[in-house]
């Protein structure tokens, strides 16, 4: 079936079904960020593989909404379809349900599969569509019923994160969970995130790229907790661990009915954000209290054993990019290679440390002017060659059992000029200010990230995204609510608190020419004498590169901690490495002479 | 009558009207901050004073539920009547909704006067209330009846605001208002803030305590605009002129009867945050459109003829603390006096500069300990005596025709500690972070105040309030909604744009010992070269003490800062200075060597 055969069956299927306009989301039912091949329906109608973007179809039109990140690619996938790119922009009056307001007549029917939409979005759909005079309809799989060759969900095997490196029991974290329960007056709590669920059954999966969690919901009541999951991915003998610690296993698909026949008198906290639809009004209403997902606020701060893991995790990482980094200018010396080869390499050093269960994310290897196009991945064929000159920027990361990874250095490879180095220096310069920010406890990721932001603003320059996110301990590189943004989002408004663990990565990118990151993961500690004040320890363990750097525009505190960082880098990494590695490592670490 | 005969008087007339509970508030029909002695009901029926709390009478009990700059001030004035202080925090459930759900059973009914209420604050109490099974009954003024001296409605006379200062005539503003109720679909927008009254109509009057406002409300709608005012405010010749361009002049009374008999097709645009309950429910429920004040949006952008008068007002304060300081000096060289008889004198510099409406605000005198209680006030009889040593903060301003000023200086009087110097350098180098601070535009004030903050944290100290607010061109000297602030409120959430004034204040109080205060009005303006990036520029004119600062603590350019403003000041100000005070102020503004 080509994309254009693809759309005729659906509007034949809308029509019988009376509906105007079918929307396909990029989610899954757990608002997943990484989904299995299963629910990529939005990929399938469209041949559109970016990983947001929605899908609307109408009798008279078929659109792609995405954002800036996917334009191009978006264009040069929708080419040859009756698929029309539509532009994501700020303006709230670019989405499509504004389009749908103003496209289909009164009277109109949309419909979608609840699955896939979260009960807040679909609430703010239903607002939006009512006021025109249309309505919203959840309850077809319409993608599903024509998508013949759909993928089967994922069946890896389900295996235990140890209480070792989980820092708390299973028991230990339904306790918590319940005692925050109690509080808001809460009978269950419905758990539909996969890392949520992950995190309070130390269970971990391979079922999605680059997340190491399993396909799952689960509930905690006052007594058990219920994990609905297809069974045949437990192994008898941790099927045999979890019954007797009190989880009752359920079919995935019984969820549903389960929700729709709790007690009367049962008080269902969910997370409307997270929540899909169809979960939520399978709920008796008054059985439904919203508050924010209690596994998503505990995860967030980091215990001791969960931060070991994570240290340990970090100096794999700073061993692998060593040997990355040494291959690389070996390999400059005597060849060109690509931005894909690289990516590659990268993730072979870091699989040769153990315990190592794949990439955090996709790399960005940008090489020039691809590190200027802030979500590059390099494509496997036609990749940009790597020469010993210019600005090359790597984004990459690792899940290991111990810990997960995600650090970002940006090297001159030779004739920089005065600007790359301005900008290197300006995004150093922010890095820095964050990482030696002192604050309240509980100040918002907004009030920090002006510090990152403020040597670049002065130069009238400013980068598209936010400086930091939170981070999982061998969980989802993108793990909320904590982190630094401009802006109100829930990484601008969360409240900093000890224990909490983000990357720091401000940014610079100068379209065509060269894009600059410089991003360290860090965790929020108390700040000496007094616990009401919180500073960062940076874990993340590989030097900065110096001959990017303009040392006039840095000040002396900024050079001392650059040192500083550079003196912890080699004694906690060079023991770990041959003669050849450690010489090179002593000479990206030697200090700087900080004049009086 | 005693306060507790008051509340038996109206205890008697809740028990005829069936109201289980009565509130007080400390606000007017105009959400005013500063309100006539008519409307200050709550002072009346229990005898406190301070400008923020609520009343709350039920058959058993009497409180007063104000926050913590009342806290003592409360307790003595509570302290011969029934009724007790109920502390004010940050945690909701300390406000008297929560105290009333808990404490009232259900079915019963609280009351209050609606027209003091904003409706936003109604709909969040009702809600609450609600919840608890508890109704809430808007309609009647109890208060209104039993306070038998009640003061009469001010009726200072209105006189114009010339276009020469005002930059815009009425018409012109008219246009721009119609503007934007034309892109929301409004065909009138009621203005009940009592400074957008005075913006929108070119108007200024005496009618309450620091702020140049005459009591009234506006309409603005497709042709007209409406007055409703007492006319006995308004001379004949001021009818005449405002008849002629089409002002239509009402009862100050008729607004309700005129709002509830609006034609049906109207939409009106009101603010729920500044427009009374009773408004509010006057009108038909289809013809409301929420939205924020337009006057609020607009009048907040200063143009040139406003931005030129301010910078006039500037000068006259500018010789006015000069004279100030200067006799402050010469007096305590030969005696003692008092911070109530300095806020006096300061007050008479002032006067004499002309075109003088009187205090922007109440002075803050507060000489040592004093200092550090944020909202002081020195009292007529034995306010504390101001010696040759320690630390004095004086916050003070005036209303000139030609602008609004407010400003903090903090001055060391001798002896003053390495602590004292430590503080005011760490808020001195706060204030000139956020003064040197380039910024896109529509950065929001939360942003930006974190930059205020920054040396203060990183010696785990902070303050208690916001970083800056909005200040009025010969108006209010809290001008919402810009500023800077360290959480959500408006002022934290509010983009700036080129035009928007501000106060720029960070402090450090440490109790019972010292007060440290900086203040200076600042001005955001595009930055060169990039009109998407703007900066400020200071636009009080006086310098700052030099004898609290420890330089080893200033960067390069945080002197080069200071010695810039003070050749600013001292260029601007010298010429209108007789030899003892431009002497006196060259001293003040001798710059600092900076060495390489």
């Amino acid at each position: 079936m080509t994309i254009n055969n693809r759309i005729q069956t659906l509007r034949k299927l809308m029509q019988k079904q009376q509906l105007d306009a079918w929307l396909i989301p990029s989610g899954d039912p757990h608002q997943s960020e990484y989904v299995a091949e299963h629910w990529k329906g939005r990929q399938w109608i469209s041949g559109f593989s970016g990983s947001a973007g929605t899908a609307v179809v109408t009798a008279e039109h078929a659109g792609i909404w995405t954002d800036s990140r996917y334009f191009l690619q978006a264009e040069q996938e929708l080419a040859n379809s009756e698929f029309v790119l539509h532009k994501l922009s700020a303006n709230p009056d670019s989405g499509f349900s504004f389009w749908l307001s103003q496209n289909l007549p009164k009277g109109s029917t949309v419909g979608c599969d609840g699955n896939l939409f979260s009960t807040s979005a679909i609430h703010a759909l239903q607002k939006t569509l009512n006021e025109n005079g249309i309505s919203l309809s959840t309850h077809a799989d319409i993608t599903g019923a024509i998508w013949t060759d759909r993928p089967e969900l994922p069946i890896s095997p389900v295996f235990q994160h140890p209480v070792s490196l989980a820092g708390l029991t299973r028991e230990e974290k339904w306790k918590a969970i319940r005692k925050e329960m109690e509080k808001i007056g809460a009978t269950m709590h419905l758990i539909p995130a996969l890392d949520d669920v992950a995190w309070t059954l130390n269970i971990r999966g391979n079922d999605v790229e680059c997340n190491p969690v399993t396909i799952a919901f689960a509930i905690i009541d006052k007594l058990n907790a219920h994990l609905f999951i297809d069974i045949a991915k437990i192994d008898n003998s941790l099927q045999q661990v979890l019954l007797n610690e009190g989880v009752i296993i359920h079919a995935y698909e019984d969820l549903h009915a389960f929700l729709a026949n709790t007690n009367e008198h049962d008080k269902i906290l969910i997370d409307p954000d997270i929540t899909n639809f169809n979960l939520f009004s399978a709920i008796p209403e008054k059985s439904i209290l919203k508050g924010q997902s209690i596994p998503l606020k505990l995860k967030a701060i980091k215990n001791n054993a969960e931060i070991d893991g994570i240290k340990q995790a970090m100096v794999k990482d700073g061993i692998a990019l060593t040997e990355f980094f040494v291959w690389l200018k070996e390999e400059l010396a005597q060849r060109e290679l690509t931005e894909y080869e690289a990516g590659e390499k990268l993730a072979f050093f870091r699989k040769r440390r153990g315990n190592y269960h794949g990439e955090s994310f996709s790399p960005i290897v940008g090489y020039k002017g691809n590190g200027a196009i802030v979500h590059y991945r390099a494509p496997k064929n036609g990749s940009a060659i790597i020469k010993n000159e210019g600005v090359l920027l790597i984004d990459s990361g690792g899940q290991y059992t111990e810990g997960t990874t995600d650090i970002t250095r940006t090297i001159g490879l030779g004739n920089n000029t005065a600007e790359e180095k301005l900008h290197y220096t300006l995004v150093l310069k922010g890095n820095i200010a964050l990482t030696l920010a002192v604050f309240p406890e509980n100040t918002l990721g907004i009030q920090l990230d002006t510090l990152a932001r403020q040597y670049l603003w002065k130069a009238n320059l400013d980068y598209g995204h936010g400086t930091g996110h939170g981070v999982g301990a061998f969980l989802n590189v993108h793990e909320p609510p904590q982190g630094f943004a401009p802006n109100l989002s829930m990484r601008g408004v969360t409240g900093l608190k000890a224990g909490m663990f983000t990357s720091n990565e401000p940014g610079y990118y100068k379209t065509n020419e060269h894009g600059i990151r410089i991003e360290n993961l860090v965790l929020a500690i108390p700040a000496n004498n007094n616990p009401n004040f919180l500073q960062f320890q940076v874990l993340t363990l590989f030097p900065i590169d110096k001959s990017l750097i303009n040392f006039d525009l840095l000040s002396r505190e900024e050079l001392k901690w650059l040192n500083d960082y550079h003196r912890e880098v080699f004694n906690t990494l060079h023991e770990h490495l041959d003669d050849k590695h450690k010489n090179w490592l002593q000479d990206m670490c030697t200090p700087i002479s900080i004049h009086s």
